[in-house]
């Protein structure tokens, strides 16, 4: 664990999701800031540094992207697409959140290059444990990718 | 979760890490049968069914693969590059699991499609908790890819 805070970006359209999301990150043992965008397009423009997002400039990729894939204007799929196709950001972990799995769904992520793909729990104390397990794992247990910080969009 | 306990793929040749990884799903809420190679020689010949494991014959591949670096006869990295070259298996899970993290490791390993990456904690309670996360994240959380229960190679 270190003391810099590890920062995520949440891409999440539904309010509650998102603020269930928040408060999930808030509550864990290990410090992360959270980066919100609410469509795919804006995930694009974070990822990218460009529009809202172009004061970004060379900071570092995040160290974790969630990704909802019913997204407006640009669908989860088409940003993780993007992200993966990337040399700069395609080490940065993925994880696909959708509220039902459909077979069709998962293998087009999975060949995309998501590295996991979790279904959201109904029940919002499940939902809440499951953000922190993901947060835990991505962000505690798991050697990142050195690849990962290194700016090449810049 | 489901009540056919998921089979993972254990590969490792110290017999210290090797039973205590085997307690920690032991003692896991979810149920789970642990297959065992000791060396990637055996590790190929479990994945791909041949030689000692001929018998595998047309079973589906384990849901998730634990795989040490630094192996006898074949290294991790070897095994990592000719699992996930496979059509039938490449869709398999693959949690790299070594003594220490080198950035070099790291990078061949993400590169060659490793799905994550963690170092053992030397600390025997801490090991055990991080066995049970590694399996709870990927047995229980993360939803398979549909592709990965296809069996190819028969």
């Amino acid at each position: 664990m270190t003391a810099v805070p590890n920062r995520v970006l949440l891409v999440e359209d539904n309010p509650d999701d998102l603020e269930l999301a928040r408060i999930a990150f808030r509550r864990a043992e290990f410090a992360s800031l959270v980066d919100v965008a609410r469509d795919g397009a804006e995930a694009l423009d974070y990822l990218f540094a460009q529009g809202a997002w172009a004061h970004r400039g060379s900071e570092p990729p995040p160290r974790l992207v969630l990704l909802d894939i019913k997204l407006p204007l640009v669908d989860g799929i088409e940003v993780l697409r993007r992200l993966k196709g990337d040399p700069g950001l395609r080490h940065v972990p993925v994880v696909m959140m959708t509220s039902s799995a459909q077979d069709r769904d998962l293998s087009a992520c999975y060949e995309l290059g998501a590295n996991s793909y979790i279904v959201k729990p109904v029940d919002m104390e499940k939902f809440l444990a499951v953000i922190q397990g993901i947060g835990l794992y991505w962000l505690v247990l798991n050697e990142p990718d050195p690849d990962a910080g290194r700016v090449v969009r810049a």
